[in-house]
């Protein structure tokens, strides 16, 4: 018998359905660097409509998805792009636009909302204007939802405002759409409308949504025409890639639907863990599918904690030196929700008696967080 | 009923045979991102042991394996790489070393047979010595097969002479062997001995190994992990990739043994090709899978050969102004190859009576030609 | 008759002295980038001792003396260096660092008195310790003064506990130290000890002290030898360097006593500026040789000002929409400043009483202001 | 008494004139950075007047220059120029194109005259026509006089040629005039004849002109505007440049005029070493202020010949494992050449009797000679 395991370390550690795996097996494909796979083609188009671009392109990861929109935005030397503090671009894609790219990012202050102050965008923003001093602004990020801020939704209409300084500016704006679906449902409004001021979308299939493999960016044909010439610069021009394809066509199909169940488990989640009174959870901020809450009791770190759970494969990851992230996705059912609970309310009782054994990490360190 | 199509493009182009969809659709995955995939750390394991080298790495393509590679030994600012001036890296990567990893080329003549002569590769070798002049050497880069030189092998004793320059003067050696099983094939040479003196390798799974998607990188463990890093950066990081894994184990595991058949193919190709007199096929050249030819008849120019035989569902791409270029795979028979041949034969016909008719490539150039 | 200029836009504006003029006549000069310029190696050995350190090197500016340093101790693709969010190397030098060099910036707060909080400085360094999502931490920089926030000293103290910071966690330390001397004037501590713990300094020799062109760059000798590769990359490396060497000798002997009464005579004019009520003045603020001041009265823009002011040979800019910036330097008089004061009244009447014509700027803003 | 020293190692050794450093004492001078150095801006309009070209931009050295050059041309990502296999920029300048400018070089065989064959220029640009595999070719680079083709000149028509090349291709066209006045009067044809098909040319003023310090950029003022910055960038933007820019301007009032003397030394130079037995020497080879030989006797080598001839103060290059390079300029007289001749007959003689002791170079290499 395979033992329970509840994995919530991040909605991307889903395994493929039956029905992705069927569609996988049965895929039409032929070689898509020579622009000849079926199966990719449909799935791009698919992937256009559903978020009101002209076309769209498959790629290996969100990282790769977001560094190919930044590096086309900013093809001239001397780029700067303006984004949140705690983005996922900025703190979590080890640098890839500057150290890979030559880009410079400028940082907006994030609020707890996972926007940016208006004003602070624009006050950021720098046109050469005959100075020598500056970069030139080509490009500002949003992220929808802001992991590193809870999951925060960012409104469709916070999105236009920022989409009309980008415009007035001459800038272009993109959207680190990860969980844009997630988005979309918690807030009942559509992605393409999410989405509608913003000239590139890169949307992740692996994370909430369920497929295997791959992201995926939107934005106009011409937008894409330069994209795939950076996809196969960096090595993410794949052949026979309509088989990955074919599972995020189901991933979509199928998972989108189900995003508000995760959304209902995570407040029941956060619900249970509130219960805890070592813990301080701000159930207000729980807004899709993450679950991110503080440890109060000085005795309890979060890396511990999450040691101790691993023990009863119940798995997640610390956020910060004291809190910790819990993530759902649809393989994570209301009875995991309620048995993980059941094994948080040991974990915690263990570490206070002392009643574990835990080995301590060699580098003696809990700041590097996952970032996904 | 579908027509007969026989694509002679590259060995690129094949589709995932029943096996490996069957394997695909059973893989045992988890989020290879998070460490965490089985079916990924034993093909892996498998390919480092199939190399003689302590470890590997998936990644999605060819492009990305080699660019790894070169970022990983030259990861200090100020590095130059010496490779062939024919190298796949050098022609047909975009340039990515230097646009993307600021990195250094400088080239060596490739001969006919696709070696560098030693003497050059150790003139061209640039230490710094206080000098403030130069870039400092520190890679040589191989491919072995040489695509570009018409598929040609290097020995396994030229290759082991490289590795003592490099290892001599302090430097890395990589080899491109995207189609590395080839050139065992064809030399009756086991991989891990062709490779021995190598630093790292790429191997392309996708050519003719027949897998839908990715190439591999093995190397010593330190090698490896450096490589995560920066696959990590590039954004070739994949979740479930085992899913991609298991199509080549597959590969791996049915199409070595069918190489050997391609050679035979492609020598019976040419052969069949040396008959049209309009044509000047060099047999001694054909080693591997790979058959070039050029077409010493001034009325017929390669794109409007190609354009002519797509009419008849034959496959083929221009490999320069006045040559075309053959690629044989598991998936062509014999029977394709002489029903290619009658193809070849009428074509030439027609384009000398005049008897087809062919759009015109819209920019008019036969000069960009396709890498693979 | 010449007219009067009192020129308060920077401390770059000096004219050569006398004395700098008739050492560059004579200095004794050779090919520098052949190692052979005796005037250079003199005045570098000298630079190296007044600073503690073992060894200098000269380089045509600022901008580039932090860029090479940066690149020197960045030299390993995938770093990140944490600075300063209003510090002149992330703000005002093209962004050349991540552009040029392909460093990844990370902002720290700067205080109002240009420190940065020293536990945020830890929390925001990151080692790879097995993660692949971040950018190593490989420097950390600091400013004295901090021209963005009005020339503001940095203490020997504070810098240690940053270098203790940085030593900890193997990370290097660079100071940018424009105007390291204004520091050590206004604090009484000498050059070298302010800058122990670091293990780069750039120090302008073209700001306070009168040079007409230059930096130079201290450190250990090894950092220096490197730093000379830089210097050649980037085409910094002069031949008959001498010439500019010696008129630096002169300005460090003949300056650096006078820094003293540049900043007497900064507070001097901070406090006439006080006196006018359409201004804000903070007295405290103003520690060295620049004087920030508001406009409260929303009738006077800054640009408004300084263009009216202009008019009557007082050059200042604007600091930001509503701020405008004076700095002294020793072609400052005790009588300039009692001019000035004169001017900047009747200007703010003349605004007032709408007794000026002002072209407006072609591009409307007053955003982009001059860094230096 | 000083002993005379003959010092061929290159150009750039010139020590200033009495005018030279009359005119740096004199210079009116303010802050070229802020755009306001009077000396800087009139000399700038002199060399784009005698050059042909609309603007000019005084940088530090010619490795900027052509750096800048490179930059402002290529300044989108995925950038390739096509250059000399032996030019200057590609061997001699740290790679800085590729390592701080992530530009792809291309190389075309240089022959010993110094062109490229036009046929093999055209046959390696690249667009992209679609096409996903190559770089995009936005530069060809000249070098005029080409100094490791030993000081060669391009002639106003073969310059011409490769212009309308890169025009009729939507390309640029870069001289790297380092020499570009040794051309002029060696071929009695104007300087701004000679580069009239080009887009940009850089300009040595520190080498046969004799200039302390710099070199200078031409071309249309749009050019040059971009230029500006990327100088900035780099850390080329000086303040009281007018010192230098009024050595410079002395240096081409003065200098120019001399250069026919400097070649018709080189052919005397040449001539006497021919009548060494040990030395073979091309005296066609000899166009302008180089001289080249090889030495054919193996018992006396390139380095050891130079530290010979370095203890009776003559001195000299090693150009490569057999050869030597002499460089003639301004400060060299015709009793110079004789006597230099003289010293050389006495080496070679103390090299073939063994009369002699040389300390061995550290690295036991002769492999990195001098690039200037």
């Amino acid at each position: 018998m395979v033992a329970r395991v509840v994995d919530l370390r991040s909605d991307t550690v889903t395994k493929p359905s039956d029905a992705m795996r069927a569609a996988m097996a049965a895929a039409d494909v032929d070689d898509d660097v020579l622009g000849a796979d079926p199966t990719a083609q449909r799935f791009e188009a698919e992937m256009a409509a559903l978020t009101g671009k002209e076309a769209a392109l498959f790629v290996p990861s969100g990282t790769m998805a977001n560094l190919i929109c930044v590096l086309v935005h900013c093809d001239v030397r001397g780029s700067e792009v303006l984004l949140g503090d705690n983005s996922h671009i900025h703190v979590y894609e080890n640098g890839g636009i500057s150290t890979i790219g030559g880009v410079h990012p400028r940082t907006v202050a994030n609020n707890p909302d996972g926007t940016m102050d208006l004003d602070k965008i624009v006050a950021a923003i720098r046109h050469k204007d005959g100075a020598l001093y500056y970069p030139t602004t080509r490009l500002i990020c949003l992220e929808n939802t802001q992991a590193n801020c809870g999951g925060k939704c960012l409104s469709a209409e916070y999105t236009d405002k920022v989409g009309e300084i980008a415009k007035s500016h001459g800038l272009k704006l993109h959207i680190d759409g990860a969980r844009i679906f997630n988005a979309s449902v918690a807030l009942g409004v559509p992605v393409h409308r999410l989405v509608k001021a913003a000239d590139s979308v890169s949307v992740c299939l692996s994370k909430g949504l369920g497929a295997p493999v791959g992201s995926v960016i939107v934005g106009s044909k011409a937008f894409i025409d330069k994209a795939k010439i950076v996809r196969k610069t960096l090595g993410g021009g794949m052949r026979q890639v309509g088989i990955l394809c074919a599972a995020a066509y189901v991933a979509v199909r199928d998972t989108v639907g189900k995003l508000a169940d995760d959304h209902r488990r995570a407040k029941a989640l956060a619900e249970g863990l509130k219960k805890i009174k070592q813990f301080s959870v701000d159930l207000t901020s729980v807004e899709t599918n993450m679950v991110f809450f503080d440890i109060v009791d000085s005795r309890i770190s979060p890396d511990t904690l999450c040691q101790v759970l691993e023990k009863r494969n119940v798995l997640a990851m610390p956020a910060s030196s004291k809190s910790v992230r819990f993530v759902l996705h649809y393989q994570i059912s209301d009875s995991d929700v309620q048995y993980a609970l059941t094994c948080v309310e040991k974990a915690v009782e263990e570490v206070l008696t002392g009643g574990y054994k835990v080995e301590h990490l060699a580098n003696g360190t809990t700041k590097n967080y996952y970032g996904h």
